[in-house]
């Protein structure tokens, strides 16, 4: 089928690929800036585009790979097409921004931290999708399982806890390991000895739910090490961290 | 060699059944609790006890793997043994806890998360090794060898300090999982579906720093999601860590 990508950034970069390799035709490739559209169109053999009057109206389905701040304005400037299907792919945008604008739409979200350099795995990759018609529910649903094994049908507000929950199991989690990146590095010692015990920590909630697998300081409920260690920490931010999670470990507990 | 171990919880449980597959012997068991000992002393083919004056003073090296707010009371009651290696695990105890009461010691910490039942991997575990005198560091060094080949010699500042950053890497990261087992849960969504996306996170820290990895609303300073995520939480806690966590995120790009 063609398919047309507003954006070039990170989700449609890897999403556009993985489209592509399963078979479908990537008609034209939209972004603000020329050199982007042109590199990501080049790779899929697509057409790059800069202009929303440029943009071709046959294709079968539009997929919005864009910032949440211009996504609304952008739907509002895209012409009426009404055989079309229409797609966001942003865990925090509601399904109904398309309402007004387009007859088909949905979403299609890949639950994932792109960044544009990496190889992304779609094969067992959670995509969650949600439709505001039948048209559009077969097109995500379709795309979808051609990507992944996957895939999962939400409403619009589960969708939203999916992403404030994504927000604390990877960017806070990712903000941990700097926050032990910097008190390794005031010791001289490198990052690199934690990446085991990392690992492991990952590993582990695999097998036991991670209010089971707690262990540590707080877990024991062990308060002469808290405060021991809070004294240590030299920064301000990193002191307040240390005592709210651990507070929160012990309350947690007791739940 | 002839080793004798203090404690049968989850460090001595791992760290017996290691040095043991490494040929050590291991003569004793100390545990207050019978059944602790002889559960672990069968495994090992050492003799279970459970009182200070049961132990057998020929041993080579006596390996402390008790609770820190014992193991000081602990070194006080044993008999100086002054031919023997004393060697503690501990990641947040100084190393001169031994002091006037053994002749010959240092520590070996194993930096991981033990559970009973999950199989530990000591290949590349790393092990840190800090002594008082030589013998105390070639036996330290010598066994921590055997079972890994990640072992770094530090001092107790060194050591103190990765034990703090192991908390945020590993028992603050678990609770950020556990945060997002929550939120899924209200949402009526099974854990399950984060796990693609936590070992992401993980694997992406072994070819990125962690400062350079991060992602986000945060770190894309969207504070009109960074608010809406906010008030979409029930748990005030929870707010709390979002909006310190968020700041902090927010502070550190700024260094």
């Amino acid at each position: 089928m063609k398919l047309t990508f507003l954006g070039s950034g990170n989700v449609a970069t890897h999403l556009s690929r993985a489209l592509h390799a399963a078979g479908h035709d990537i008609v034209q490739i939209f972004s603000r800036t020329d050199t982007h559209a042109s590199q990501l169109a080049t790779i899929i053999g697509a057409e790059p585009i800069t202009s929303v009057a440029d943009i071709d109206t046959s294709a079968d389905c539009y997929i919005y790979c864009l910032r949440d701040e211009v996504l609304q304005d952008f739907i509002r400037l895209m012409p009426p097409l009404p055989n079309a299907v229409h797609l966001h792919t942003a865990g925090s945008m509601p399904l109904d921004i398309f309402a007004g604008c387009q007859e088909h739409y949905g979403v299609l979200y890949p639950m994932q931290t792109f960044s544009k350099d990496a190889i992304v795995d779609f094969c067992h990759l959670p995509i969650f999708v949600e439709a505001h018609d039948q048209l559009a529910l077969e097109w995500a649903m379709t795309m979808a399982r051609q990507l992944s094994d996957n895939v999962h049908s939400v409403n619009s507000e589960q969708r939203e806890r999916l992403h404030v929950a994504a927000v604390f199991a990877c960017n806070f989690t990712n903000h941990m390991y700097a926050q032990c990146q910097r008190i390794l590095a005031e010791a001289g010692l490198p990052f690199e000895v934690m990446l085991p015990l990392i690992d492991v920590t990952a590993q582990k909630v695999h097998k036991l739910p991670p209010t089971q697998a707690q262990t540590g300081p707080a877990a024991r409920h062990d308060t002469k090490i808290i405060a021991k260690h809070i004294n240590m920490l030299s920064d301000k931010t990193q002191k307040q961290i240390y005592e709210l999670i651990s507070n929160s470990i012990i309350e947690g507990q007791k739940k």
